[in-house]
């Protein structure tokens, strides 16, 4: 067991009827708002109008940055950026799902810096420890960026994306309405669920026994909810308990509470990153894809006992076979959570992609040498399963 | 499913190696501080020698509160209060269990007052906005105070025991090493572990169907790991695994992420309070004693699957019986736990205790008129539950 620091600042408002608060939170930072969002999805679900009816009855002054892309551009991080600097914004109000709360916090931290290119900072891998205070409201319940110290930013002039860390990134106040995400159609619904199951598998103790029971018990029950949830919001768009259930374990899975000194391998997200920077993808699907290669490849009698106490755990499978048993029973269950329940297309050929540029996506995902976690993986062990996903 | 509000700021140093960020925190708030403990346990496991290095080396002014009551007494908290004014201390030190912080607590907001004496802010239940900061370091798993809001003291002039909360009561920085609770008797240990057994219990969903899923999964959850883990901490009092367990579960029965929106009854809490400050019990042992009756009173149709549910998600009873069967063997199932497993006394009349004061003492756990929670009590309901107690 290691040792771990516990520390998560953001303050959340769950539910219905919270967006009350949302003044008397933005103007403890000051009178000048950034909105941040998307393709407009706000403004079909009445969340736009309610921002500026509340910006004009509190003397708020809102300045608008729109168009966030699913995998937020270091160009609109730019532009979002300048108009911080110009207009001597106090707070970046993010409107919309990871991908827009990303991006805010992208231009949060570009905002106080001198470089009109955010892209040095992210390449540099630098932690951010100064930037303007982010508010997130959240419509989508996937990256766990509501309540994270993390964004991902894509360069598509490189084919790179990369993470942009830091405490100072962590949202200060993060709204969570379920109903948000009624419109949510099912297939980003799927891929959303999947991206959480995943941050918390790529977190998770599958190398040799495991001794932090309470923190393994905790993901456990996280990823059942998931399970469990998904396929009923999915059927069901406006059940309130699914999509309650879906958005609160989307911020479980990243607020650190889940951590409690694992090893963070991250392995399935470095290798699901390339294929998003290179064929702009959707993120939870690349990761649905990846996902069940990657078990199968790191598969040996070291891993098999926690990835069999996985299936045991969070898909109920029979507690009476062999540890190498079990794990393959494990993986098939994984496999029929990610192309039948969620219903995603298994292969990356579905997807348009070859192997074309396998080789320096692999060598670009271990970056640092090699990717941690229960196998380390080589750039050679990427291709390898990149190839596994055709 | 209710909105709620999660806003927990504590920052946690979890583990073996972390006392070395000691100076670096209390030197953000200021150079003199109050070293706030008991009766010299910390003197005993090196904890205090520690503290007095670290100050020493970091040109810190260390003043001293000792003997502080396993239930800490107002006159103590005045007396901190006290030496904080005089000596214009900068930030309260708690070393030592959860009665240790929630003196530290108390001292930290009689601090900021002008009057000597706390206790009109405890009972007139005032929500303590601005306190002094207070730095726990943790040494007994158990009353969560560590990582809440709250702290609970006693005036045995009047034979009340009450709780003072507040936001600036949460500690700014907690240090949790389990090392520190391998000293800690079998007794003890047992009882911690009820009180954080019981902080989840009084908060679970106990009347009709349950919505928030995630939550009565993380619950349940906790509850597993102090129903497997306490047996082996009592036996093996220097078990690393064990004592991190039941540790980090203290925290985590109280820091609001098993709250969520559910309504806090806090019954078995209200009752046992009035057995601390009637006869200064252990409190654990006291909740030990009434959460099985309290359990058997409130049984019936509308509670019978809730409490079914606890006994097969925590105790693995069988999943095959009716509702009020299944109930009945989960009751089962806690009362083997407290008084077979714990080996706690089952009655109070093992601890000297008569029904002289229930009466009293029942109208006094009903301050409010009656305690809300699956079943609102009366004072004659209290009283009751008392008398099965006896």
């Amino acid at each position: 067991m290691n040792d771990f620091i516990f520390h998560n600042p953001d303050k959340v408002y769950f539910g219905k009827n919270q967006l009350e608060h949302l003044s008397e939170e933005l103007l403890k930072f000051g009178k000048k708002v950034l909105l941040v969002y998307g393709g407009g999805s706000i403004k079909k679900n009445g969340l736009y109008d309610s921002i500026v009816t509340i910006a004009k009855n509190s003397d708020i002054e809102l300045f608008e940055l729109s168009g966030v892309e699913p995998n937020p551009r270091h160009s609109t991080v730019n532009k979002g950026a300048a108009i911080c600097k110009k207009e001597n914004i106090s707070v970046v109000l993010a409107a919309g799902g990871g991908s827009t709360i990303d991006c805010a916090k992208g231009i949060a931290a570009a905002a106080l810096t001198e470089n009109a290119d955010v892209w040095p900072l992210v390449s540099n891998g630098v932690w951010v420890t100064e930037a303007l205070p982010v508010v997130a409201i959240l419509t989508n319940a996937a990256t766990g960026s509501e309540m994270d110290a993390w964004s991902v930013i894509s360069n598509m002039d490189t084919n790179e994306k990369i993470g942009l860390g830091g405490t100072a990134l962590i949202p200060r106040v993060a709204f969570e309405n379920p109903e948000y995400s009624y419109t949510l159609p099912s297939y980003q619904t799927a891929c959303g669920a999947f991206d959480i199951f995943n941050h918390i598998l790529d977190n998770y103790y599958l190398a040799g026994e495991a001794t932090f029971d309470l923190l393994l018990e905790m993901q456990e029950a996280v990823m059942r909810t998931v399970v469990k949830w998904t396929p009923v919001a999915m059927k069901e768009p406006e059940n309130y308990e699914a999509r309650a259930n879906l958005m609160w374990a989307s911020s479980m899975a990243l607020n650190s509470i889940l951590d409690g000194g694992t090893v963070h391998g991250c392995a399935c997200h470095f290798m699901e990153h390339e294929l998003s920077a290179y064929y702009d993808i959707t993120h939870g699907h690349g990761l649905a894809i990846v996902t069940p290669r990657w078990l199968t490849y790191i598969l040996d009698e070291a891993t098999a006992p926690a990835i069999y106490r996985l299936g045991v755990k969070v898909f109920g499978i029979p507690e009476n076979l062999s540890a190498m048993d079990g794990a393959k029973k494990a993986i098939e269950a994984v496999t029929d959570f990610c192309f039948n329940t969620l219903g995603l297309q298994p292969n990356l050929s579905d997807l348009g992609i070859d192997e074309k540029h396998f080789k320096v996506m692999a060598e670009h995902a271990c970056a640092a040498g090699s990717i941690t976690g229960p196998k380390e993986l080589t750039p050679a062990d990427v291709e390898e399963i990149f190839k596994m996903c055709l």
